[in-house]
This record gives C-alpha cells, sequence and structure tokens, in this order.
C-alpha cells in the first residue's frame, strides 16, 4: 500500500470527522489542539493495512467505515494522552515538542477536552453501517475500559508496574497493547461482517495485537536507552537495564510471532506498516549504540545479546 | 408503578452492572464508591416510567435493555460529578455528604475513575438488543458530547453562563436536560423499535426532556434560595435574586408544557415520577419562604410571583 498517500488521507478524515462533532465555539480550538496537525497516524494505518489485507483494494479512497474505525482510535488515543499529561497524572508539560494542553490552555480545559474526544471516538463508531458495529463498539469499550486500558494507567501511576517483569508486561498489554488491539479486530470485523469476536481468526489478529504492543512497548524502552544516558527515575522504570535478558527473550518471542502470523493470514500490509516503524526504531538504536551500551552496562553489542533481535529490523 | 420497588430494582442492576465492568482489583472501590450506594436514581426512574409508558407492565423485572440504559445514564452521571469535583473544576471536597472521590482516594484516581465510568456507560449500551442499539447510542454520544453535555460544562467554568439568562439557559439545557432528554428518548427508542430519532412523537419526548431539564434546575435553584442566605458568590450565579420575573416566566411555560405533553401522550408513569420531584421541592421551598424572600428581595410570598408555580407541584 501507499503509506504516504494512505496518512494523507487519514488526516484528511480525521479532520473532517472531528470538526463536525465540534461546537462553534471558540472551546473546539483545544479540542483540536489535540488531535491536530495529524501525526505519523499509526494505528489508523494499522486499521487501513488490515482492510487492505482483507479486501480493500484502492488506496485512492477510505471506505467510510474503516475510516470512522481510523478516527475512533486516534481520538481516542488523543483522550489518553490529554489525561495522561495532567499534573495530577504524568505531570508532563510538553506532547510532541509543543505545551501539552493543560500547559497551553488550562487544567479544566484538558479534563473536558479529554472527557469530550472519549465521547467523540463512541459517536464516531456508530457512524458505521455494518451488521458487526455493535460488536466493534463493544469490543472497543471492553479493550480500553476499566479491566483494558485504564487499568494499564492506573498499574503504571499506582508503579505495580515496577514490582516484577510480569506487571510490567501485563500493563504494556493492557496501556499499549488494547488500543493496536482494538485497530487491527476492529478492522477485522469489519471487513469480515459475518465474522465474531470469538471466530478462531479473529483470535489470531487480536493476538497479533497482543503481541504487537507489547513489542513495541518493549522496542521504544530500548530506545530510549539509545537516546541519552537515563536519569535516575527513567533508569528505575525502564525493565532493560535491571533485566535485559528476560527483555530480550520476550521481545524475541513476541517478533517470531509477530513474522509468524503475518505469514499465515497473509497480513503483508499489516507487516509493511509494522517494518515502517522498525526502521524507525533501527535507526535511532544504530545512533546511540554507546549510550545503549552503557544503559545496560555490556561493553560490546554482540555481548547486549540483542543481536537476534535486531536482525528483525 | 411501584416506585420504591423499582428503585431497589434499579439499585440491584447497577451494582450487577458496574461491578461486572471492573477489574479484580482493589482500584475498583473507587469507582463503586462513585457511584454506590445507589442515591435517589432519579434519571433510571426516568427510564422505567418512560418504558412503562410504552407497553412495559411489570414493576416485577424490569427488562434488560432498559435496565441497561438506565445504568448507563446513571454511571454516565457519576462520571460527570466526580469530574466535576475536580479541584480544577468545581473543587469540591464533598458529595452527598461524602468526600468527594479526589479527596477519599487522590487526584488521579479520580481523573481515571470518571474516564473509566465514562467508557463503562457505552460498554453497558452494547449489551442492548435491539434494532434501534446504534441509535441509541449514536443519540446518548451526540447528546453527552462536545456539543451536548460537555459544552454545558464548559459555559459553566469559564463563566459564559452568568453572561444572559438565554446564557444561562442554553447552559441547562446541556449541562442538564441532554441527560434527561438521553434517558427519555432511549426509553422511547427501546420500546418503539422502528421508530427513529426524526419521528415527531420522538421529538416531543425529546422536547419534554428539555423543558423537564431547565424547569428542574430552575426549580434547584430556587430551592437553594429557600435554604439560607446567599452568600456572594452564590448569589451571583444564582438566576432567581436578579431576575426573577424572567425566571418565573421561563419556569411556568415550561411547567405548563411538561403538563401538556405528560397528557397528551398518556406518559402517567413519567408524570409520576416528575411529581416526586415537584414534592421534594416543594417541602423545601415551604420551609424557607424566609429566606427565600429575602434572598429574592420581597415582603410576601403572593408578591414574589411564585403561586402560579407552587400551585404546579
Amino acid at each position: 500500500m501507499d503509506i504516504e498517500r494512505n496518512v494523507l488521507n487519514l488526516g484528511q478524515c480525521l479532520q473532517t470527522h472531528l470538526e463536525a462533532a465540534l461546537p462553534d465555539h471558540k472551546i473546539s480550538e483545544s479540542y483540536k489542539y489535540a488531535v491536530l496537525p495529524a501525526g505519523k497516524l499509526f494505528r489508523p494505518l494499522l486499521v487501513i493495512a488490515m482492510a487492505n489485507d482483507n479486501g480493500l483494494t484502492s488506496d485512492l479512497k477510505i471506505d467510510s467505515n474503516h475510516a470512522y474505525l481510523a478516527s475512533a482510535v486516534e481520538i481516542h488515543h488523543a483522550y489518553t494522552l490529554v489525561h495522561d499529561d495532567l499534573p495530577c497524572m504524568d505531570d508532563d508539560d510538553f506532547r510532541r515538542g509543543r505545551p501539552s494542553l493543560h500547559k497551553k490552555y488550562n487544567e479544566w480545559i484538558a479534563v473536558l477536552a479529554g472527557d469530550g474526544l472519549l465521547n467523540i471516538s463512541y459517536e464516531l463508531l456508530t457512524n458505521i453501517h455494518s451488521t458487526n458495529t455493535v460488536e466493534v463498539i463493544k469490543y472497543f469499550s471492553e479493550s480500553l475500559g476499566p479491566k483494558g486500558l485504564i487499568h494499564g494507567q492506573v498499574l503504571d501511576l499506582s508503579e505495580e508496574m515496577n514490582e516484577s517483569i510480569e506487571k510490567l508486561l501485563l500493563t504494556h498489554k493492557l496501556k499499549t497493547a488494547r488500543l493496536i488491539q482494538v485497530s487491527l479486530v476492529g478492522s477485522y470485523l469489519l471487513s469480515n461482517p459475518t465474522k465474531k469476536r470469538t471466530d478462531s481468526e479473529v483470535k489470531e489478529v487480536e493476538t497479533l495485537g497482543e503481541d504487537l504492543g507489547i513489542a513495541f512497548q518493549l522496542i521504544d524502552d530500548l530506545s530510549e536507552l539509545a537516546e541519552s544516558k537515563l536519569s535516575q527515575h527513567e533508569a528505575a522504570v525502564n525493565p532493560w537495564p535491571k533485566q535485559s535478558g528476560l527483555c530480550t527473550e520476550e521481545l524475541l518471542q513476541r517478533l517470531k510471532r509477530i513474522e509468524a502470523v503475518c505469514s499465515e493470514l497473509k497480513l503483508q500490509n499489516t507487516k509493511q506498516v509494522i517494518d515502517i516503524y522498525y526502521k524507525k526504531m533501527k535507526k535511532i538504536i544504530d545512533a546511540g549504540e554507546d549510550n545503549l551500551l552503557e544503559n545496560i552496562g555490556t561493553t560490546s553489542f554482540r555481548e547486549s545479546g540483542l543481536v537476534p533481535i535486531m536482525s528483525f529490523f
């Protein structure tokens, strides 16, 4: 698939969908600030790639059901970031190189903008015309609610995440993988409206989403080691310095499964989007090899145990 | 309908529905704290009353579609209260005579509990089995999102609400009436699955919800005058002391329309629930006549212009 063209199309849909849900009032600037200009649109791209892997043939126009799902996923993602940045949460003053929403506007606007975006994500899903519309909304809500994504945020903020590698992986599974699963499974259910969540192929796609989410988060943590010498806090929450063996093993297993499922289900477009991510992270890791080695306390890349992982990228 | 029995049934459903959506983790206490023990369940009662007015005949068991809608509305209401109480919003330390959620736990738990309850309200709606399921979720999301309830919160917190009586009524319409409209229209659409939002009878129910929401809020403001001598801030945001003539006129008009529509559409159960509210407020107003007269600057109840209103109660 033509990634650039799709990013452009998805970005236009996103803007149109968002603006249609906003009031004619100056507050709408804050909602837009949280979502636009569109970034890499990684999750929406997964929605469209999976649609392409399941019969959508044109790069020229995204079918409207998948477009609504793609925007819903991106807008839901944006709400989580707005609330995550709040002073009582992660207390981040910057996001994507700009002041975070509560710094640009204020805290109550950030709370309400997050709530509003969350609502919009559901509103967009109700525009889908499919026998699977309710199934998709159900999967979306269960994956992203108190047992899903939000529980990942709870484990993170309560610092339970740092208690063990199991809790860390559980946190990644909930906080990162759930939204990726929604993108892939939701897209699959819309392309195959006679399938249900309990069907075996849907389960495979669901597992792929979990593997991807956890792999991406572990790779993200790894790339953080390459970007700079870690602060004390960063070193405490990054699993690699303390448990690089376990992390390597876990990541390797996930990467292998991702290869296998993409090959088995012939998900070449989905794999293309995944590969873009791998390439980007490889670049960061290659450029910061010295930092990386220092942060995980080894002297050579070979000794780091990371060679088999890098061969996937 | 047997109000007490229905409150009991609704409360049990609410608890069951909520608990099913929560993780097996101590954080779930905070979600429950926001919703339980169930209060007067005014909005869920409207859902069930409207169902009774449209063919539901038993007080013994609530049909599951309406039960899910009733819980969704109550849980959505609870999320708005949790976020409204936050320090950056209304900064309320108490709610229903107990510490508000962020005081009982902490702020990040309050942000996430609110987000989680918001998600659960949608999750519950996806359990509805009706040809109108998506129509109801659509109406719910549009009514409660950035153009609806949340815009009411924006007008309130930005203090635009205090600029004119028109803006005040708009705020009441969005912040209070939208959730009542969702209760009534949602219930009606589930009882009449061949009807759509654009049908004239649905529009009448929608208008009833708007009249009710605005009337209740104006009566609430009025009862506040009866309860005590207002502080400077309370007097500034309460519309009655400055514009008691306009408020009286507006409220009277709404009360008359409520009577007319309930009579025309034969909504006797809905009217029964409304009357309970009227009775409760009349009691408060009767008990605080002296405060009321002082707060609106008149010397006798007759002179206050409120007699025609009280005759509705």
